[in-house]
């Protein structure tokens, strides 16, 4: 594919190249806004966010089966548009949950996760009413009871069970084998214990099972079969407890392309697959086929956002006698985008404020810290007049960016810049040495 | 060793268990830090860092020969520390270099680094009068004279010089191979171009010339190799254009002990047999000895702090048909200390609110993260009886964790404390969701 052209799939669904090479999303001009807002800049497509959580619940049915975990990418704007396309949210520290109350987000529509909760973040999950706390381990579930004891309430929860399914992704980030911190063992019987234990505490209800298979998974199988284990489960709770579940919530992992030729998941080929078997299996097994519910996050805020740069120091290295690689600098890197560094993630980046045509070049993309592994995109070929001064944006830097940015090398983090229509309005004002040193006490 | 006793040379110099089982750091009980400032909390021992400036100091000839390298853990008051023992400090960043004035750190004793210095950090470098900036490439040595020029000054500069000596370290921080952002190469003549420009440019001196080998480095042999290779572009330099450079900086890389039975580098041997080795070179080649100069961080600052949890949810999972493994989960994680899941590093912790004496089991240490790669320690054997509400502590975690911390699932950074003859005091305060929300526009 030309340099200059954008990978659909991995780029904005609004973003496009004008005719003089400038890159807009929803017709905003990204030289605009770094002018404005300065570099490095977190451009996120408002329409893009949002057709993704329309996608996803035409796809599982309804709006409030598809939970966006808000650990992608999380600020009050985001949560008020994930509100206010029905969404429900998934949280999963007390500070998440902080912050979407701080947005109003409806408590009744939040999912509580997390392997390690606190009593206090217990007891403001009862006090303000959260949906569904899903339960990670007998000692959560004895507090719980003992919390929502003491306020007087019953609260609804889900148990999470470790469905003992590989999904065949990144080793780092896989969560269904059985030696993790998360979840109950189906094989073991300890998740069968906490669902019977659940049912029979004061001050729970069990609503749902839940499981996660992984991260960037690209088909059903590996949903399906977690499925129809934990199903199994169900059935047995059903015929021993005569205890029907609302829910069967499957987790995230719904995988997005990153670099030009990946595809994404194809959303609603895989909830058809998916709910289609889990009607089947719940027939078979002779139980009241549950609502599924999903908690992509990925998925969601991934593709919606690029981050914007500024190219620096352009350098020619020699690899060997008769090869060189050209190193463009960035004024951002591991500080703002962990993932290569922590996950040898790969990004598409392209020149956003004008056509480039030379011919390629060996080109690596690198931040400014310093630290020889800050490195952005480890292996390109790029057109030999980028320059000093260009604008560069890698794209899908929605999720797990932000969220996971650092202070390294007192970096502040970038501005976040929403755009809609052809506006563009600060969702997050850039973090200055003066909010670093906010803290510090000399 | 037993678990109850905290291994030298990982722990802080002033740690010590005291006869109730109660971990000490500078007399202060670690319990009664976790009281008052909650956890996770980081402590640091300012007598340790202190004594390793000057260990540092000795060992290489004169305080001001050491720059401590900012990079690894810098608040106002551990610049002001530095100063006070006489170190030179490297920034590496814009915001680094405005910490450090606003630390009043005097400028004249400043080195700065950066592969892709904007023209504003510059400009800033020179209007601050900084004692040194090191060069990083062809295009920075114009833009460097240029604004030296404009704003009517002189600015002494190293040359950072690639001398192609791979220290045998972790692949993702070596820094000494070719094929990386820093530096010029001295195979390529690309280093020689640069100082003779330097030389011929009106507004810059030529004060001496860098070079870094890499990371967590335990011998002399690598510094040397590099020392000599470096030493060999000088003597060109001084042959060819008859100027005699000041400096020699070999960088940083000085490894310490994270776990029990490793041994840290030994600075008193390898400072000497550097400094002789380097000595002998000059004179072979008929130069100068220039003054040696070198730029620990982790070296200073890592063995100084502890991070403080509380130990939450206690499970044990079946790895298979006859083995379980304990997860141990703590208030904190991978948004603290990126480390582990970074670069694979080890930490050695300790419980440090009583003595814990049960059969060892195999245990994990994992964080509060909504992630399974949240792991802190993934392999290690501790008492059973460590129990929820116990404090655990990582050790030697004072490079490279609150530097390059994160709010992933919107986490505050813990509270900083340093403590010093049986007194604590905040360094910097814990961040809370209101610091996070303050940035968020709606």
């Amino acid at each position: 594919m030309p340099f200059n052209e954008l990978p659909a799939h991995v780029w904005p669904r609004q973003a496009a190249r004008q005719e003089d090479g400038v890159v807009t999303i929803a017709g905003v001009p990204l030289p605009e806004i770094a002018e404005e807002y300065g570099t490095p800049v977190m451009v996120v497509d408002e329409d893009d966010f949002r057709s993704r959580c329309r996608d996803m619940a035409a796809a599982f049915g309804a709006p409030e089966n598809v939970h966006y975990a808000s650990k992608a990418f999380l600020t009050r704007r985001i949560a008020r548009w994930v509100d206010e396309e029905g969404l429900a949210l998934d949280v999963a520290s007390e500070n998440e949950l902080r912050i979407a109350l701080a947005a109003n987000f409806p408590a009744e529509r939040i999912t509580v996760h997390g392997n390690n909760k606190a009593d206090s973040f217990l007891r403001l999950c009862v006090e303000a009413g959260v949906g569904h706390v899903v339960i990670d381990s007998h000692q959560e579930l004895g507090e719980l009871n003992a919390v929502a004891g003491e306020l007087g309430a019953v609260q609804d929860v889900f148990i999470r069970v470790k469905p003992g399914v590989d999904a065949h992704t990144h080793e780092f980030i896989a969560t269904s084998h059985e030696d993790q911190k998360f979840g109950l063992s189906l094989a073991s019987g300890s998740a069968h214990k906490a669902a019977v234990d659940a049912i029979g505490a004061a001050n729970l209800s069990l609503a749902g099972l839940h499981c996660h298979v992984g991260s960037q998974v690209f088909d059903a199988e590996g949903f399906k079969l977690a499925a129809e284990r934990v199903l199994g489960l169900y059935a047995t709770i059903f015929t021993e407890q005569g205890v029907a579940l609302d829910y069967l919530d499957l987790g995230g992992g719904y995988g997005i392309a990153y670099v030009e030729g990946e595809e994404p998941l194809d959303v609603a080929g895989v909830a058809r697959d998916l709910l289609g078997s889990v009607r089947r299996v719940a027939d078979e097994l002779g139980i009241p086929a549950p609502t599924v519910v999903v908690e992509p996050g990925r998925a969601i805020a991934g593709p919606s956002t690029v981050t914007v740069y500024r190219a620096g120091t352009i350098k020619d290295v020699h690899t060997s006698n008769t090869a060189t690689r050209r190193y463009v600098s960035v004024d951002g890197g591991m500080s703002d985008n962990i993932r290569p560094a922590l996950y040898q993630a790969e990004y598409d980046a392209r020149v956003v404020n004008r056509f480039v045509d030379g011919a390629g070049v060996p080109t690596r993309l690198v931040g400014s810290h310093c630290e020889s592994g800050d490195i952005l995109i480890g292996d390109a070929v790029w057109p030999e007049d980028v320059a000093s001064g260009d604008l560069v944006a890698l794209a899908a830097t929605g999720a797990y960016c932000y969220s996971m940015a650092s202070n390294y090398n007192a970096f502040g983090r970038p501005a976040v810049v929403s755009v809609r229509s052809g506006h563009a309005s600060e969702m997050v004002r850039r973090e200055t040495v003066e909010d670093i040193l906010s803290r510090d006490i000399d």
